[in-house]
């Protein structure tokens, strides 16, 4: 039963993509419109010929953006563009009354200062960012739900936070110190014509960039600051690897009590599982291995799920947890459409399994 | 000038096979013998298509390892082996008067307790450990070229000790809390008919494994002792990526002195780039980058290099570190034939460029 | 409304795995048993972590393959299985009255001479040849809703059938001197622990096999010479390229009418659209691609559809078809998942779409 | 001893790479100039990372491409540019008396109303067409040993050209109806920044293009004209796989005696491989595959071999004939330093293995 009409503004990138493909399988929501300014005129099915089998992807055609037409036609607008440009729309679509779920950073932030530091640029509307709502379900979910304007999580964020935020709420582990080692797929990128993307690149190819100050770190730290009751700086590096999809994270985190004695591993292990059990056995997108399994990201890549492992290390006292998802979908579309389930009602796996 | 006779055992292994791609080509070494037991009878070109052009690989079969016949015709024979096996070839070949060189880890730690701690039996030649040179030339030089028995260093140790040495040796980063992250391409696997290592099982993938006690950590951690005058215990974490060749490794480093205000961070800069460029400003092989440039595994595949890029991080205090080699050259053949050049009075760089 | 039981009979391998993802995923059939040998006493989320979440893959183990037990569980097994072994499951399951999908080349053929010139073994139930119906359901579909044996084509073989059938059958191209250049992914060769397959191996590599006889050919030239009313014999040159999933089939093929001018190109032309129309505008799994558009793996992996475009050449005379399909799954499970349906009246495209 | 001083004009794309990397380590030649607008002013080793350790490429920059200039400072100038555009270089170049290797389409053919036909402009530099050789070492030797303007041919006219000249010259099969189903990497595309050379376009994607009807046809026919002594039109489809080089190219051909039989295909089989052996046994850059052997493309890759394997099917009645080449050597780069080291008088092999 297709209950809400939704839109997506800037449909032609990866991410944009992948949620017309939630969307238009969704069993609750009809697709009415998708923007893109370059594929104005072509049907869904003539830029993405992977969905040319789905009725409305032939019906369906591109039209530039136009916020207030858009307000009209949709009761849900998802916003797939660059920071910066997302913000310029979701002004008037919620002036119209509009529920916006923004995949951009331009709302992630409750500083505009901090905002200016990492995006080097004004942000564009400061009087929003007090009413947006951090989309992270497992850590939000009432907020969403009544959530006028969520704020979509990033990525590598989503796979930073969502192994840490249990353990920093619990005061398992230390704030401080924290290091985030991440490769992500190059669809990470954006479907963007630059050299730096081209295929023979990118393959065989891995490479660091953006150290040693990355602007998703301003994202996490605000959350993991949040969590830890305190302000929290992390190291994060992000690497470029051959896959399409998908963002491995390695974790180092420090046990606020020793793991270097049997005893003293034994008994923070069963503190961090139990931690984990509290914030995820409900959970449906996360997935808590089990046994010797560590997360692959072959394992998640074309579904909603972040895969986490942990490993205590009693000949360095370290906590190790590696994180597993898929950058376009639990890092950017299945993330939103688990939002909008939340926000309209929907069971929260409608659509997403 | 052919001056010196050369054997392989065990060359139909990746490893195995880089090096008869360095010792054919070799000017100053005539390739005499390769062992394989599953390919004796066969030509090198019949194996290895790829070398299908050089004479010598028309001519040359592989026979079944007999250490007493290669003692005879060899001056240098090089074991390309797996653990534990390599030793009992060495034994008779070093009684025979020759010159072995190593690929295996069964001589790169002095300690046969620390072997069997790591490796899970006991080691094959224990009287052998101490006169076993580690094929580190950077660091091993004169040893090197006096030895009977070079220990060639591991794929994952060598990326992390170069970047590391000089700056331990130099006193200028904390001893304790290295984290080693790295990533390898699936030769590091080697040629073995597994699952694990199918295309379809790694392509798409990426994966962590070993965690968090990796046998390669033995020999890093013996390296990084010795060098910083104390016992170091660090954090590696070994993972898989869909590239055929080579290791990018980003290491988190913390400098004794305070690098969070920009006069701090320029000294100890300073500092760290004097290191590097006393320990490697006349090393072939070792390539520091420059500018913005970061190490990028497709700039060095192929290649004996090693490239390492540093920041510092202001934010947190740390120093970040990346290296890029190829794991088959820099990591295995290639760093072996460096050590034959020393060994032999060749040029160093000698069938390397 | 779960209303079938089924099972599947060597469930550890790729298209086994993609049979089984189907399945559990879909709304009309129950997955009560799954075989493996090597796995037998594992649950499927622990031999398949990326299926962890769905309920069944936690409580479903695998079993040691049993005819009789299997044929009491479940109304429909289906084979995944070498071909000779598959035929050795399928006596006992028909005896006991089931109905058996059988994924192997063990029943595509009328002939045990042919299987045994193609296969190089007697076959093992020549008995059974006459009632087993070929499972392509855009051309048998009525044979398929009544048989108990259906034998599934091979990957290969769907993908040059779709696009030549209809032509045959409406006698636009001349039968003889049909050619057919086919890449496939490397899940094709299945999951099997061998040297040729491995990552390092089968990547930046693209190779011709089974040149020029290759297996799959009995099973074409049979369905062409039915279509053709007149034996054919075709060229089929199978390659391997470094995608996991996907074939890629282009076929040269000629007009029986002449097209070197432009009114004979625009005639023939229309009756080859005609013909594929005709064929294909109400099959749910068969895509005529239109205006530029050529078949791109990528935009069929993941789903049972066949893409298919198709050129005239005025310079040459000749009919260029090109294809693209998912070999697990338009070639393998799904094609297999889409005869069920057709079996147990189901709608066509429960599970699949 | 470097006797003869040359520049590349057009460096900074991939078949310029190629040819920095072999020119800068070629024995008997200096590289004095290499031109980029985009790259002016820029060194060699900041452009390329990968040569950095080459002394050279820290000291070359790229200049803004001035043929007078060049003409001046090389004796032997490479144009790496597109089709169009090389000719308004070599003019000059020409007059000021240099000899030009030219790696575009401009001078390969002999007819400027072909060229328009197939490239949709007027030839810029008719005149020249008559002096030109046509760089395909194999068949052009002499004439390219006096050559003042070296037409280098193209990636997959050589993958066709290299397998079927011999046998039209020799008279062995039908001029008529040849077909070439070629798949090449992605660097054939060149390093331009559009959408669909991005990784995750090309990555897990195989596609055809240019069908019916690809610009290599024009220089592809005119060739295999001259060897036949009769006009000759063939059909020709290029593909694009997953891979960073190589091109695999399938050739279906039609033996003029009957092959149906044994005797006969075992006559034929002589012949053929005695027109093979005549052609290439002394040609150190072809290599006939023996035995079971087919073409692969990673046995190739980074060599200036071309591999070719050949099977008769006395089913059909074909010939296939299977060649694997490095499109970026044997296809561009490393072919024209074969042209280029005729011309100087220096050994074939010189700065190619």
């Amino acid at each position: 039963m297709k209950t809400k009409k939704v839109a997506i503004i800037g449909a032609s990138g990866y991410s944009g993509e992948e949620l017309v493909r939630l969307l238009l399988n969704h069993p609750q929501v009809e697709l009415v419109a998708v923007t893109s300014r370059q594929n104005a005129g072509k049907t869904l099915a003539q830029v993405f010929p992977r969905f040319a089998s789905h009725p409305v992807s032939r019906a369906l055609r591109f039209v530039e953006p136009q916020a207030d037409e858009l307000a009209k036609q949709a009761d849900i607008v998802f916003l797939a563009l660059p920071h910066g440009v997302a913000a310029e729309y979701a002004v008037p679509l919620l002036r119209a009354g509009g529920t916006v779920i923004d995949l951009s950073a331009d709302f992630r932030l409750r500083s505009p200062a901090v905002y200016k530091e990492f995006y080097a640029h004004d942000h564009p509307a400061p009087e929003l960012l007090a009413q947006a709502v951090y989309g992270l379900p497992e850590f939000y979910r009432e907020e969403i739900k009544r959530a006028a304007l969520i704020a979509s999580p990033g990525c590598y964020p989503t796979s930073v936070l969502l192994p840490t935020l249990p353990l920093l709420r619990a005061g398992l582990i230390q704030p401080q110190g924290i290091i985030a080692d991440a490769y992500s797929g190059v669809s990470g990128a954006g479907r963007k014509a630059e050299i730096d993307y081209l295929f023979c690149e990118c393959n065989e190819s891995a490479r660091p960039y953006g150290v040693p100050k990355h602007r998703h770190l301003s994202e996490i730290e605000e959350q993991l600051s949040l969590a830890a009751g305190t302000r929290v700086v992390i190291q994060f590096t992000p690497h470029l690897m051959p896959v399409n999809r998908g963002i491995l994270t390695t974790l180092y985190l420090t046990p606020r009590a020793a793991v270097t004695d049997a005893p003293g591993a034994a008994r923070v292990g069963a503190e961090i599982a139990a931690a984990y059990a509290q914030a995820y056995a409900r959970e449906p997108f996360v997935r808590m291995l089990e046994g010797t399994a560590l997360p692959d990201t072959k394992n998640i890549v074309g579904s909603n799920i972040c895969e986490i492992a942990w490993r205590l290390d009693p000949r360095t006292g370290r906590l190790i947890v590696m994180s597993a998802e898929d950058n376009l979908i639990k890092g950017a579309g299945g993330q939103a459409v688990h939002s909008m389930n939340l926000r309209c009602g929907f069971p929260e796996t409608a659509g997403l399994i």
